[in-house]
């Protein structure tokens, strides 16, 4: 049983024996998301994980198939959060998910400094918006932009969060590659695997995958690129692997 | 009629209608240095145009088919030097090109600040050599080790050189991805354009290209991935394209 609010639904996870609640006026998942939860690597049998900007919760619902570690998502939209309760309810994975509704710039505080072995975030892209895009659909806004959440909040607090040689997973714009490495290396999160994600052969990267080890050695590995669509427009075999399983 | 020391060969220089002198104990270009001299954005008609840690002058005989702009190599090695200069007169090219002998660190001093509208470098990868290996080949470990150039001395040197609006291009190991970019944008070459070359498919790279503009706008660009070799370990169409033209 499952209750669904307004023009909720409960969605297919995918590859995942899972379903997910989602709304298309409020958040859906992006492509993203999956990409950066099958990217990250994790502890397989143990370990503490953390997902800031959590959303709907897809994030720890695709890490659930990959870690028995536990995981936690942090959101700061009460309906965000609340759709995520109920997608951890409705799969009986309360006792390996959990979510906190709150503002990731206190979590630190609220559930321990240096704890953690993965640290997850797909943050908001988007630097301002305008007024206007804000009083269109604050939910979506909050979600795209930085609002509650600039790249550097998730960098410093996914370090405040990490034991000396945790992982910290991030997904961002190419635009932002710089940032995004100085960030991590200003908060001691040594970046040490890239990876570039190209919409098709041969055109410019549209998303970035980076994963950061606090307190690792400078070392960073380019990982081959991740293609999205064939020339056909269709989904390339190693996307679709990671979207509907092996084939 | 050429004047071949030691153990010099007069080598082809791949696609172009032009000789090379090179030296298998002293120096030999790479492939990074043809790659350098394609990725880079130059001025077909006009500009002025400088390589850094010039070598035996590879990349100003490439840049020659690209443009009718002047070009000056810059080499500390006077061994390296001397190869450049008897290919620029063996190829008759010496309207176009110039070699000057001389520590790129000096250089902006003696050819001009903010004068000119491309600057490129392929400089030494390897921070510091072991006494063994300078002792062992001092020619080969000056052009590899960052003995007489390091990296924020070519990024330096670049932008000093530089006008507003002019642009440098770079080829560096992913080790130093953060490095490189950092240190451009600390030196006001804001990065524009990465390209990795990958050695096959499914590897990681081994290579990247980056080009920035100084006092240019964020706004970098991942351009589509660069393969070497094809699965039979063949050139791959792009590469063979770029080093043996047309086919």
């Amino acid at each position: 049983m499952v209750i669904l609010k307004g023009d909720e639904r409960l969605d297919y996870l995918l590859a995942e024996d899972l379903r997910i609640i989602q709304s298309p006026s409020v958040f859906s998942f992006s492509l993203d998301a999956v990409l950066l939860a099958k990217f990250v690597r994790v502890p397989v049998h143990r370990g503490s994980l953390v997902d800031l900007c959590s959303g709907n919760g897809v994030i720890p619902l695709l890490l659930s198939t990959r870690t028995k570690g536990h995981i936690t998502g942090i959101e700061i939209q009460q309906r965000l959060y609340d759709m995520a309760v109920r997608s951890f309810e409705y799969n009986a994975l309360t006792d390996q998910l959990a979510m906190i509704h709150g503002d990731i710039r206190e979590i630190p505080k609220e559930i321990g400094f240096s704890k953690y072995d993965v640290v997850t975030c797909n943050p908001p892209y988007f630097p301002t918006p305008s007024e206007e895009e804000i009083n269109k659909n604050e939910h979506l806004a909050i979600a795209r932009h930085e609002i509650m959440c600039t790249l550097e909040d998730a960098v410093r607090v996914s370090s405040q969060l990490l034991k000396q040689g945790g992982k910290a997973a991030f997904v961002h714009r190419p635009g932002r590659l710089l940032d995004i490495l100085s960030l991590m290396r200003k908060y001691r999160l040594e970046p040490k695997r890239l990876q570039f994600v190209y919409p098709k052969e041969g055109k410019e990267a549209n998303t970035i995958l980076v994963e950061g080890i606090k307190d690792g050695n400078p070392d960073l590995k380019i990982l081959p690129p991740l293609f999205v669509y064939n020339k056909n427009n269709e989904y390339t075999q190693e996307v679709s692997r990671i979207l509907y399983g092996e084939k």
